[in-house]
């Protein structure tokens, strides 16, 4: 039995909302991809090297198919976490497990996508079964070796025109230096500034603030150094094509210290004596500094917070992190932006994009906060929440009160290269059905849901990021 | 390409559950209105004089239009906010400002209820746009000229059987008694009791329990003389029409005090030496005397708490409150209620309306608690939840619990008054297509449905609001 | 005018995915029941005595249906509440009080369940209302003398495979082993074992402790033995057929004490001095020593926190504890369940089943954990979410991350003998027309929706329940 990838998939399905979608999808399908957040590691564009093998690409570097399977009892070693490109035998072991356990993503979004890649990239006609795995995995393989299936021509196959990528800013950027003088590549791939461990105290931080300083070549032992130093860095950033800093603590919290406390704690968690109240007061801070520096230097500010992240010890302590735990915790921007917004809310070119993993605050502090301030922008919903149903929730949610301008337009936030065409074409499907059923319901003229789709795939994104 | 209103708008899509909500929809489309909460100027209707200009009347007074606006980069002072009656000059600018923004208020209900007054009010025939503003604020403009589009004249034309308006207790509510002494004045304008000022001690605080005092002519320099200002002022309120007392607070916490403890805080707060925590405490604990007032005067007391007020302090200090920038909070009822509810929960005659900007509460505590005390109402969807989706999500959380008759009918809660026709007709269209639903998918009979449909714009409110 | 039972009740209203849907709820409809977790007395199976009236069987004792009539202003009283089989006199009066607010139940499960026990157990034919309450009650009375309305009758008309009772301790489980020891009787009744009490000090917890320790016949006066006395009497419900133990705190707080500290609050609360911050740790403490048992013996973990019970004090001192004022809180399970989830979250055979009545946790908590974890299962939506709506917002929320096979299929939950049926039914429907989407929206092939389908109410529930 052959999997299927119908045309109207996930398009509304009473016929008169069916139709209007059509005609909206119709105008967007073809669009560029503009990725402005994701986690594509550049230098597989650099190298251009086949990639190894179908579940090194598919499964073991991706945590959406990982978790899944984990919970159905298959160990994380199976399935080559951790583990980089995978000998032969082993590959086909985890391939085989993905697709034993194929029932148990029914609903999800990884069946969604995963049969859209075996599909359309890869021409797999047969649904994944333990009947079928070595058969799909020998196709797969094959077509791997095939020149037209290396990052390059994929990422032009798949009408990528920018693409950011998520680097830490100690980072010399040569994967993106290198591109840049490639007068064979011509797509945008730029990195984006991600500065978490530096701003939180705690175990490792000297050191972290140390490799910032080297990078910077400043002096960051002392506060006013390690500020300069970050700013340096960003500048470095920009100077590569970046037009993002992308920020993930456990809250957004932005309450102010004096310079004096803050150069007291600085000194104070460099020692290793900074108590974890004082760490915290030191990363609210932190980033509020990021603020400012954005209001300077213009990068735009993405927050992701209220993450549990390696929520299980024993997993995070054997594979590492970004394995499939990290749980969401409740999220709260209301007040805890309050700070940061007083004082930039409404400063020229100041732009804040606010994503959560809590759909709780998309209409009750999100799109409120989208809905007044100039600066900020209602993130798409990403990682557990980019699905379908949650994507219907967001637009449900938010376009009450902040309309369609005040959203961000898609981000993949993807590590799974082959994924990004079907993440983005889910999401265009998705809001060409949210137009169409406004249209139908008469809340909107057909001739504005067109410009709205387009706007959302093209003018959003690129205000939003500044692309 | 002129702007439509399509008979069958925010009706059910599908055609068994449209034809059944068509026929619920009929029964209730022409009933009078039924306003028991809101913000109209009753001086409005005494002096009767026709209304300036399109901007003051339709943007710069109503938070709703501006806010979204103001996010889309145009400055407040160019839409007239906190300005009064404009200058030709400058209304018309202010007016050209939304039209050139109007694809800004896609998807939002703002949009939807502008294309109602526009075109059922004013006659508009054609789309705001840069292009066709000053046509549109020409056609407008002229018709404000005419005796028909006076406020009375108005009234009459929506259809207003009551209106309920919001007053400050220290009012004298000569408005309201004007109207009442006016022969040829017969539809009801009540005010209501809203005395959030005068229990939240802080900065004014003394001022306010003066005038207060002034008011009842009472010495409120004590805590017993405050308390009986208070049961003065409620019952001078009751004298003049009002049914009930409206409360919002950041939260609704209800912690009783002694006496002794109350009066200490009460004399602290006056000299200016209470504790924040004190005033807390003392705000509490006098939700809690409005609650006992309730039983004894009769009072509805209606909740809406759990809004920062004035997120943005600079907004704030140039502009004054209500200008768009109130942002939801959290929202806890469960524990919070639990004092009031134990002595005052199943009191004869005590109604309690709780509202939210939370829609967490609908289904874990204010569903619950309106299905078992006799004494809670589930509030209408306000505010930002006063949106087609927002409604719908609403009746879905709520009815399992609470069924139909436990809820308050709707609220229009505006400042604009010429939206609350198309206010309450948007609620009506989506009150009947929940119950067409409940119909094609067999959980309810029609007659029960049309029951159900009658009740909710004429019973319920009645009931809830004692009107 | 009768009442009718639309045999496409429940069902997606459009054509394509109701024509779907029916083809999958043929297969599942009379599939036997699986009742894994509930309330009903097994000394009604054990005695098989007639019920004693309607209003007994179907009103008084089922908080569902009084606590809506309460809000409408009938006394607890009336109801019959807390009074056991009710002379004919009041039995009437209980029924004639339910008729005469039928209308109250519109859009509530209440309705939807009562209905269906009322025509396909009971044949009435009647709509409920004043003027039909006594033909209505007199049918159903004359109904209930009949052998085929007895008990074990109606359990076989069912078709229940596997019932679970919810049961203290200390009970000896007479009622289960005189069934388990009755030749005619087949089917499994199983009891669960539910320590709330004996885990949390407090009032009464003294006396708790000493009747466990006289159930297992240990000396619970010391830590050890109260340990070990617990686990005695898990191994002694084991012996009963017991599969799971049902764990319901105000929170699922899970931080471990040392030995010694868990052995001196345990003597400080026996003899008292215990403050409430020793009884919450001691009572965290204990949740993870369940854990600990639940590894040992096997004994699946079901976790359903966070409700205030007995909220209206006043009622609860009348009427005793389940009389409608049970009100649910916030729920947390990210952090609260982290120290538990390292130890045995993936411990072999460990299973935890995380119920919620805080609807938000679904996404954000419960299906990601569950997508993560072999040992965790997202409940099914119970209590005041078991209803239509809130079905199938569960399945939209958990599905995407968890997928199905994650979720623990469904349970009643109920001491509603009658409503057994209609519930269980209710839920194939709801999932029927949720899979049936997936198809229509091209998500899901139709025979995966299928035997996912089938899954939900045999292999699910017993996996999850190891039954």
């Amino acid at each position: 039995m052959p999997s299927s990838l119908h045309p109207d998939r996930l398009l509304p399905v009473d016929a008169p909302a069916r139709a209007v979608a059509r005609r909206l999808y119709e105008a967007v399908r073809d669009l560029p991809i503009l990725s402005p957040h994701g986690h594509v590691d550049p230098r597989l564009l650099v190298d251009d090297r086949p990639f190894n093998d179908p579940a090194s690409l598919l499964i073991s570097a991706d945590h959406y198919v990982t978790r899944l399977l984990h919970a159905c009892g298959v160990p994380l070693d199976e399935l080559g976490v951790g583990q980089g490109p995978l000998p032969e035998q082993q590959a086909r072991r985890a391939w085989r497990a993905m697709c034993a356990h194929w029932s148990a993503f029914r609903g999800t979004p990884v069946r969604y996508w995963m049969e859209a890649e075996l599909v359309e990239i890869f021409g797999v006609t047969e649904r994944p079964a333990a009947a079928t795995a070595d058969r799909i995995y020998d196709g797969i393989a094959a077509r791997l070796a095939d020149p037209a299936y290396r990052p390059r021509a994929l990422f032009r196959r798949f009408g990528i025109e920018v693409l950011a990528t998520t680097d830490d800013p100690a980072d010399d950027l040569a994967a993106h230096r290198a591109l840049a003088a490639d007068p064979e590549w011509t797509a945008r791939v730029v990195p984006t500034f991600r500065p978490d461990r530096y701003l939180e105290p705690g175990a490792g931080w000297a050191a972290a603030v140390a490799r910032l300083g080297e990078a910077a070549d400043i002096d960051t032992s002392d506060y006013d150094g390690y500020i300069r130093a970050l700013e340096d860095r960003r500048r470095h950033f920009i100077a590569h094509g970046a037009t993002s800093a992308d920020h993930s603590h456990p809250d957004v919290g932005t309450e102010p210290l004096t310079h004096g406390e803050a150069a007291r704690i600085h000194q104070a968690a460099l020692q290793g004596t900074a108590s974890e109240a004082e760490g915290v007061a030191f990363r609210r801070h932190m980033l509020l500094e990021m603020a400012r520096m954005s209001c300077d230097d213009g990068l735009v500010m993405t927050l992701h917070p209220s993450v549990r992240r390696n929520h299980h010890a024993p997993t995070h302590h054997r594979y590492g992190p970004d394995t499939g735990h990290d749980i969401p915790l409740r999220a709260e921007f209301t007040d805890a932006l309050r700070p940061l917004l007083h004082r930039y809310g409404t400063a020229e070119g100041f732009h804040l994009i606010l994503f959560t993993l809590d759909e709780t605050v998309f209409t009750r502090e999100i799109a409120p906060l989208a809905g007044f301030y100039p600066s900020v922008y209602a993130g798409a919903p990403w990682w557990f929440l980019d699905a379908p149903d949650a994507i219907r929730r967001f637009r449900r949610a938010v376009t009450e009160t902040a309309g369609f301008s005040r959203t961000s337009g898609f981000v993949d936030d993807t590590r799974a290269f082959c994924s990004i065409p079907a993440r983005h074409d889910m999401s265009r499907r998705l809001d060409c059905g949210y137009l169409a059923e406004l249209v139908t319901e008469h809340r909107l003229d057909e001739d504005e849901a067109m410009e709205t789709a387009v706007d959302l795939v093209t003018t959003n994104p690129r205000r939003a990021f500044k692309l």
